[in-house]
């Protein structure tokens, strides 16, 4: 699973995906490896009188598709996570299918940095927002 | 565990903290759920040849105890997340124990949104360091 | 997330409760940790064909909700937990959602102990009443 | 695994046991399945501050041993886990062997009844004692 991307080889506009569905397990995995057991994660009776209707998921996780691509697949390991910022735009239900989407935005040649917008999305509207930055080192 | 803080009584200054050592029992569960098996959080071999000599915690796994914090106790369940922004400054290895600390730097009352500096620390150095914003709904 | 309430604080009648929805994913976590993979928690063919009708819950699974509640809210870290008993009175199904309850119900103030009446609920329904015992140390 | 056991053959003085090493990994597991996140569980820094010197282990999650024994092995399936009292009376830490036992201290025939004497030992001292009661109904 090593990438065979190098920093020359990355270019504006390339861009990597991930999609996985939400479900129960997944939220109960996150709250217990966060702590944060808030019960519009954890129970439908609270949910169900929140503004959600039905529980939701932890926006950190689908956040955490992006670490997985940019760590496994583009630009792949040696890499180094220099910034994210995130904006969560709609809840994240059970049974939602979350595309998580980064695209080259920019490149310093000089400084070796690799500026990425990064989406979420569900049926094609995005649910977070964000941008990243990622450090290539010459060893890479 | 409902909380007990409404709008009006969060103040600029106030602060909340979580503390948790990270061990390889954290790593392996974060990787499972965000699918980021990058061989410097996962292959102690392949950890000695990198910048880090050590296997590391994935960042956004100490940036969830954020999420813990701002959805279980303060402000507490009903708040909204709004926004997250992370610089990940260096590495946490197993062993560390990650203290995450939110601090309300502002409060836009009309709008009904907090903000608040989010750092992790490690023996008193920041790891992670970014900013949150929250919203407070007139429900709670 | 310290504790704020010191011994001193602590008055008959307090409360508090968490809830949570019991799914098939707590279900599989909490046999994985125990062992307990009785047929009536794990099989669908199974329960149907037990007095339950369907797969149930652990009873001490509810009961660790006590716990946290203990462990981080009230009385929060530092106390010492001595003693639970636990009644398990109905089952709890996949789609339940358990209220665990403790109330304060004496406090003895030369050996600093504090005692709880402890129930889960569903939909008002004790499933699991209890007692417990929590020492509260000078240092707390 | 069905237990062969039935009622009848069930006798006092009868005695299972199951035993296991405590690592981190089953403490940071039974603490996201109960939410209970208390510091003397999950922070070194904090546990070397306390009591204990050591982070410990929760005590339901031994305790959780004598339902698996229960359910599993003896009496084994069919049987109804009616009561269990707890008493923690050392701290279990991370590397601890700890040894469930279960003895048939009396049985009430007419009311299908097995009392049982519960405890769990750490190097032949008791760190939980307690007592359960197991109805065994006629299907079984």
């Amino acid at each position: 699973m090593q990438s065979e991307i190098s920093f020359a080889e990355i270019a504006v506009g390339m861009q990597f995906s991930y999609g996985q569905t939400i479900t129960d397990a997944d939220i109960k995995a996150f709250s217990g490896i966060s702590g944060d057991k808030n019960p519009v994660h954890m129970s439908d009776e609270y949910a169900e009188q929140s503004r959600y209707k039905k529980r939701i998921a932890h926006g950190l996780m689908s956040a955490s598709y992006f670490s997985a691509i940019f760590g496994m697949k583009f630009p792949g390991p040696g890499c180094v996570y220099v910034a994210q910022s995130l904006k969560f735009l709609r809840p994240v239900y059970i049974g939602d299918t979350v595309n998580a989407i980064v695209t080259v935005t920019a490149i310093d040649e000089a400084k070796r940095r690799v500026f990425f917008e990064t989406v979420c999305k569900v049926k094609n509207k995005n649910v977070i927002s964000g941008e990243a930055e990622i450090y290539i080192p010459l060893s890479k």
